[in-house]
C-alpha cells in the first residue's frame, strides 16, 4: 500500500506530452499550448489617442491652435503638425506626426477652425505609445498554458490566427461487472445502472481529454482482456479491482502483457487502485463504487491528462498539482472532525463565505456508494494519514470541485 | 450614471428563461436544467453487500454456518436463508432473503461448505439498504442547476437517459469601428485587430450560450443599423458607445426602434455601457477597449446569459450573482490601495495561498487597453465607490476569474 503522493508521482512519471495539432483562434479556448505563442505585431501598432479631443504639440503651451485636419480611429491624418496647429482626434485615432499630447474636447472651446483652452490641460498620458500592451515577438501565452477566453482576445490583438496545441488525449473507459447495464436498458435480476463512466467522461472532457466509453464488460477474463486492443493514450477500468473471487482485472490482463506498477493506495475512498502498463499503454484500474471512482479520477486521472497535455496550469504550482491533483485552498471547519486513521481521507463537503472567511462542513454520511452526497458537495476536505482530531474553527485543506 | 448593482438589476429583469430542448445524458454536462430531474429507480434497487464475505442471519450468533450458495454482483441467490446457513457474497451482490448481516471473508475460516468465525464480526452495516442513496421519484437535480460531471453519474444511477434543458441562448456580437479588421487580414493604415469578440465568444460558450460573431461593422449609421435584423436572444455591440463625434451606435439604432434603458455606469473600466431594447431584443452596448469589454461581460453579460438559462447556480446565492455577476470571495491585500473615487473599480490582480490565507495583489498598470495584464490576472479586486484607502493586510472583495 503506497501513499497518495507516491501514487500521483508514479502516475505523472508514466506520461509525457502527446503530439500537437494546429487549431484556429476561434477554437483555442480550453486547449493547451504546445509552443509559446508570440505576437505578430506591436500593440498598439502606432501611438493612439485614448480620448476624444485634439492632438497638439505641448511646446505650444496653452496658446490657441488652428485645427488642420482630423484623425478618427481607422483614418490617420496624412501630414505633420507645425507650431500652433492641432488635429481633431478620437479614441483609437493615430497620433499625427509632431503631436505629443492630447487636449480633451471638454477642455477647449471651438471657434470655426480654431480652438481655445478653457482649462490648462495638456495630457501626454492620453497617448498610448506603440507597443504599450506588447511588442512584436513578445510571448503572449507560454507553452503548457491552457488558453482562457481572455487569452483568445490577447492572441487576436497580436494578429494570431491559429496556434499549435496538444491533441486531446484519448482515454478509453471500460466498466466491468455482470451487474451493470446502461441507463434505460432492461435490467437483469440484481442489475444496476453503470453510472461512473458518465461522470468520468464529462470530467475528462472538462480537463481537455477525449473520452471514449466502451460501455460495460462482463466479469470474464476473456471479455476483460479485449481492452488490450483499444487504441488510446490511457485505459481506465472501473470495478473489478478489489480482493474477492470475482475481481478479475489483474488476472485477465496478466494474459495480455500487463506490467503492474502499484496496487492499493492508502486512501479513503478508493484504496483498491491499480496502475500499470498494458503493453505500452498506461492503465488505471479504479474501484467500482462511483464515489471512489470520481474521487480517484480527480486525484489521479486529472494529473495523467495534464501530463499528456504538457499542462503547466497558470496560478497552480506543480507541487500543488502533484499533491492533490488540482488546486487546494484553506478553509475553517464549521464542526470538528475525529482523528484520522492511516489512510488519507477525502470527505465530501460544502464551502461558504462568512465574514470574509471561507468555511467548510463535511456531510455526515460519507458512504462511497452515495452519489447523491457527492453531487451535492462542492469540495473535498483532505485529511492526512494520522491527522489528529480537529476542532470547530480549525483550518483544513480543501479541494474545491469547481466546474466538474 | 447608475451604479453597477442597479445596472445588473435592470439587465437581469429584462430576461426570462428561454425555451427548452431534450438532451441525452452523454451531452448534459454544462447544460442548465429546465425541470427537476427525478429518479426512475431506487438506488440501490435492492439491498446490496458492500464487502466480500458471507451473508448470514445475525440470530445464529457466532455458530458455524453451512454455505448453501453464492451471490456475486449481478447474480442473485435464488432462495432463502434458514437457521445456520450462509451465502457466499461479493461486493455489489444482492442480500439473499433471510440474511441481515455480513461476515467479511478475512474473519472466517472455510472448511469445505462450512465457515467458522475467527473473530466475532457480524456486520449489519455492510448491507446497503434499498434506496440508501435515493428513492424513486426523489429529485436528483433541481430545475435551474447547471449539470456537473458528478450529476451525470448520479443521473445515470437513477436510470435517466435524457433531460430537458434550456436551449443555448444565441448572443450576437458585432464589433464596430473603421479601424478594425479580423486577425490575419490585411491591415489598412491606422488599423488594428478586432480582439474583444474572440474573448467574448469564448466566455459566452463557457457560460452556456451560443455566440455568433458577426465580425466588424464600419462606423456608419447605415451599417450599424443592420444588426437590428439579427435573430438572437441578445445583441452585443462592442465600441461606438463613448461621447465623441464618431460614436454612432445610439444614433444608428434610433432609426430602428431602439428603446434606451440606461447609458453609463459608475464603474472603471467600462463607464460607457448602454442597455436597452432593439425592437423586442435586448441590446448591450459595451465599450470598445478590450479590457472594458471583457470586464463588462463578466459583470453584465454573464447574469444576462444566466437569466436566459434560468440558472440558479448551486453554491452561489442570487444576491451574490446580482451583485457581482459571479461568485466573489475574500482575500487579504499584499499592498495597500489608495482611496477610490465615485466609480466602482475592478482592478486586475493575482491571488495566491500562504499560511492558510488567500492573498491578492493588484497589477501596477490598470490601463483598460492592456489585454496582456488582463490575461495574466486571475482575479478582479472590487473597490466600492468612495472606498477609503486600504492597508496591506486588509481584506478585500475579489472576483476570481476561474475557467475564463
Amino acid at each position: 500500500m503506497i501513499s497518495v503522493e507516491e501514487a500521483q508521482r508514479r502516475i505523472a512519471a508514466a506520461f509525457s506530452p502527446i503530439d500537437m495539432e494546429t487549431v484556429d483562434l476561434g477554437h483555442l479556448a480550453g486547449r493547451t499550448l504546445a509552443e509559446d505563442v508570440k505576437a505578430h505585431t506591436d500593440q498598439p501598432p502606432f501611438p493612439l489617442s485614448s480620448m476624444d479631443g485634439y492632438a497638439v504639440r505641448s511646446a505650444d503651451g496653452d496658446a490657441p491652435r488652428a485645427v488642420i485636419g482630423s484623425a478618427p480611429a481607422g483614418h490617420p491624418f496624412n501630414g505633420s503638425l507645425e507650431a500652433g496647429q492641432a488635429v481633431r482626434i478620437f479614441t483609437g485615432g493615430v497620433i499625427p506626426q509632431g503631436a505629443d499630447a492630447i487636449v480633451i474636447q471638454e477642455e477647449v472651446d471651438r471657434d470655426g477652425d480654431d480652438i481655445h483652452f478653457n482649462a490648462t490641460a495638456l495630457h501626454p498620458d492620453y497617448i498610448r505609445v506603440a507597443g504599450l500592451d506588447f511588442k512584436i515577438g513578445d510571448v503572449l501565452a507560454p507553452r503548457g498554458k491552457r488558453i482562457t477566453a481572455r487569452d483568445c482576445a490577447l492572441l487576436a490583438a497580436g494578429d494570431i490566427v491559429s496556434a499549435k496545441v496538444r491533441r486531446r488525449p484519448r482515454v478509453a473507459i471500460a466498466s466491468i461487472g455482470d451487474e451493470l447495464s446502461r441507463p434505460g436498458e432492461p435490467r437483469p435480476p440484481g442489475g444496476i445502472s453503470a453510472s461512473s463512466g458518465y461522470g468520468l467522461s464529462a470530467m475528462i472532457t472538462a480537463w481537455g481529454g477525449a473520452p471514449c466509453d466502451f460501455g460495460v464488460l462482463p466479469d470474464t477474463a476473456q471479455e476483460i482482456a479485449t481492452i488490450a486492443d483499444v487504441d488510446a493514450e490511457l485505459i481506465v477500468t472501473l470495478g473489478g479491482v478489489s480482493v474477492g473471487d470475482h475481481d478479475l482485472v489483474q488476472k485477465a490482463l496478466g494474459s495480455r502483457d500487463f506490467e503492474l506498477d502499484f496496487w492499493k493506495v492508502a486512501m479513503r475512498p478508493g484504496k483498491p487502485l491499480i496502475f500499470g502498463k498494458l503493453g505500452t499503454t498506461p492503465l488505471l484500474g479504479m474501484p467500482g463504487n462511483p464515489v471512489s471512482t470520481l474521487v480517484c479520477a480527480i486525484l489521479f486521472l486529472r494529473p495523467a491528462v495534464d501530463a499528456l497535455l504538457g499542462a503547466d496550469a497558470a496560478g497552480c504550482s506543480l507541487p500543488q498539482r502533484l499533491k492533490c491533483g488540482c488546486r487546494t485552498m484553506s478553509a475553517r471547519l464549521k464542526r470538528g472532525l475525529p482523528a484520522n486513521d492511516s489512510r488519507q481521507a477525502y470527505l465530501r463537503a460544502r464551502l461558504w463565505q462568512m465574514d470574509g472567511e471561507t468555511w467548510v462542513d463535511a456531510f455526515d454520511i460519507q458512504d462511497s456508494s452515495m452519489l447523491s452526497i457527492l453531487a451535492q458537495a462542492d469540495s473535498l476536505i483532505v485529511r492526512a494519514p494520522g491527522a489528529p482530531a480537529a476542532e470547530a474553527g480549525d483550518r483544513t485543506e480543501v479541494i474545491p470541485l469547481d466546474g466538474y
